[in-house]
């Protein structure tokens, strides 16, 4: 499994990949779900992938081979970031119906797609993708998206974040989500993926992978574990009908 | 969908489930998936059920008149929570291959079960029963378990839950895991049956039905939301090299 989640927010926008793959939990990898392309000033455009991960790489391949050929449209030369998204969705649902890939697509191990970014002069834009080849696009009343294992760490994005959110809450809050997800999940797997990217900067980030032994991570852990206890001791006492 | 969890703890155990059914967003109807069995100072019996509810009331109802014929063994006079744990799971098996349900169990709508409480003279247990008639028990390692959907409300009960915690704090902790997985899931819903059972009274407790309205379950929902804000601002701001 995987859990990847992005942010579409006022100041930027923040996405985060954990990096572990398993086939059965003695067969566990790591490999980056995180993927950019861009061109500095012109266009920055980041992938997050979830799913099954031939498929996944199939459909990067397709991508980085489409720019690199530079004839047929392509991300880094299509018009607007939703064509950029309707064009992966076009090449994972190719790929899904190629005889290699088709049976897990059946068994319900497709892949789906994160991708945001922004073109120089047009919204900084974030989609989610679905292996059927449709999308549909984050607002202000939805800023985030999450893809894969995502239930866990699904809470603390609904109560904490929303689009005026600061990049700084938005970095806490997900690595409280990805944090309460892998360890409560198996499947998903320090490091973590991490990048912010900043309006109108048109210019990819280099990002950072945090690890388990990350001391800001350590140290947010560690806030967050005692802050809950503090919080569930603060409350009121339940009243004596709860006892009944 | 269904949200069940029970707690095994030194001073007793709580039992919560929801009571939303839905077949479709459109058919939701509300049915408690809370039954009691027990005579007041011999046995005291809790039973949570999630998945499908013509399986779980099929199981119930078999429970019952077993009990009503009070012939063969029965939830009342089995000479152990092992061995009632073991009834539920023969006769979820048995139910679940009947021709009308096995189309449901093939599918994976099979139903699951928590059944815990107290013999008279006999150490508190809680036991988690899968449909095909097997079963764990919970221990000091792990005092609870959930059955339904989960995930949204594990990542609390995970740091917050140990078979020292207090009953007070167990009620807490339930409310905040049921409430965080009913605003983040449709097809879990109010209200909740809560009971707690203190140990070695031997005795069922009547119960509540927490209600959306409930003033406590606002109180604690009030004090929880602004505890996490306070709590992912108290972080400290995190370093610059999670935004390169």
């Amino acid at each position: 499994m995987t859990y990847c989640a992005a942010l579409n927010l006022k100041e930027g926008m923040v996405f985060a990949s954990d990096t572990r793959t398993n086939a059965g939990v003695d067969h566990i990898s790591t490999f980056k779900k995180m993927y950019t392309f861009g061109v500095d000033g012109e266009r920055s455009i980041i992938m997050l992938t979830a799913g099954n991960l031939a498929t996944s790489q199939a459909v990067v391949n397709l991508l980085r081979s489409g720019i690199a050929q530079g004839s047929a449209p392509n991300l880094l030369n299509l018009p607007s970031l939703f064509d950029c998204a309707m064009l992966v969705g076009e090449q994972a649902s190719s790929v899904a119906k190629t005889s290699q890939h088709r049976a897990h697509m059946q068994e319900g191990f497709g892949s789906n797609f994160l991708l945001g970014g922004q073109i120089n002069g047009q919204p900084q834009e974030l989609y989610q993708i679905y292996q059927e080849g449709n999308c549909i696009s984050a607002t202000e009343d939805t800023p985030f998206f999450q893809i894969g294992e995502s239930k866990y760490g699904k809470p603390i994005l609904d109560r904490s974040i929303n689009h005026e959110s600061s990049l700084e809450d938005a970095v806490r809050a997900l690595l409280v989500s990805f944090d309460s997800t892998i360890r409560s999940n198996l499947s998903v797997g320090f490091p973590i993926d991490l990048m912010v990217y900043r309006r109108n900067s048109c210019t990819l980030p280099a990002g950072i992978r945090v690890d388990d032994s990350d001391p800001y991570l350590h140290n947010i852990r560690a806030q967050w574990s005692e802050g809950l206890k503090a919080i569930l001791q603060q409350f009121d006492v339940p009243p004596d009908y709860y006892f009944k």
